[in-house]
């Protein structure tokens, strides 16, 4: 195996087996089993099993620094909560594994929880929060709203959807074609539960 | 050790173990030699450790049910909204385990997610689900809100805050004495959420 592919594979099997059981659930034996390489291969790209799991880790948050972009291109705070919106059915859509990881770091962390995952999330509630202050600043969120505390209720909406969802494969329909239907409803019950009334 | 005192102790040890490692990640060994006692006690006690691990489930679920004679006793559906809230942030802070079982059995399904858990978490979700369709016949709530995403962003919202308050114990208070201004304000982003403008 070619050592580009060899990284590679790496980061492929530790992406699926660390998301079914975690970083201390798999064995260095485990991993270079199910990549075909031998465990020095690990050593070598990685350093260790936890750098392996650094990496994977990396690889599965990076996207949360997307929200900076997103956030200079869109300057309304009703646009900016639509697009956050969006941007989260995405980021779950395009990576099945991200919800494990994410619940898993939250509830058992790792020491790469610190370090990696807490300044990505809350940088993401930060900018939320801030965007809620902007809509609270131009009159179109309420005064006594809580930006962190609504931040988070947006954020726990939409990640639950995500989260709920084998629980409630009979109630509704989790079809992608209906994201868009449901971003709408969420960006309506989330912007008349902040709005004016009356506006 | 006794019959009854050993039962415990085990429990106790499963909760703790399985919450962190998971079904697959704890062996029986290690579950005998943390409860101090022999392997065959498991056996003798819960069948197995699939037995072991089913009871510490289904205690940890049990809680779910409540959700009926909460609706029994409350019949307005703003009430029930609140009630709801008050009792998902009891649940949780009467039990410090529960959301790890919660998300590794909805992101990592055992053979028990089907028959224990996704019918409680789905009796709670169609509970409030009718509670919101009343509030939308008694014109309290937007004729236009679909009852289940409703209730699932309104699930989102609170089980959230107690998802990411390791990621955000720098960013917000998470002291229990602030849960009752929290359910509040909760409470109100959902009303208004919901609500019809103008009433």
């Amino acid at each position: 195996m070619e050592k580009t592919e060899c990284h590679k594979k790496l980061m492929e099997v530790g992406t699926r087996l660390f998301s079914e059981k975690g970083l201390h659930g798999v064995s260095i034996r485990e991993l270079s089993l199910a990549a075909g390489t031998s465990i020095s291969m690990i050593s070598y790209h990685f350093g260790s099993k936890e750098g392996l799991y650094q990496e994977v880790l990396r690889q599965q948050f990076d996207c949360f620094k997307e929200i900076h972009e997103i956030r200079e291109r869109v300057t309304d705070p009703v646009a900016m909560v639509e697009s956050y919106l969006l941007w989260t059915f995405r980021r779950h859509r395009n990576n099945p594994y991200l919800l494990r990881f994410y619940t898993s770091e939250l509830t058992n962390p790792t020491p790469f929880f610190e370090p990696l995952v807490m300044p990505v999330i809350d940088e993401v509630i930060v900018t939320m929060a801030g965007v809620i202050e902007e809509g609270i600043r131009q009159k179109k969120f309420r005064e006594d709203v809580d930006p962190t505390n609504a931040a988070l209720a947006l954020a726990g909406m939409v990640n639950y959807f995500f989260l709920s969802s084998l629980a409630t494969k009979n109630l509704i329909n989790h079809t992608p074609e209906k994201d868009e239907l449901l971003v709408r409803q969420y960006l309506e019950i989330f912007t008349c539960g902040v709005g004016v009334p009356g506006r």
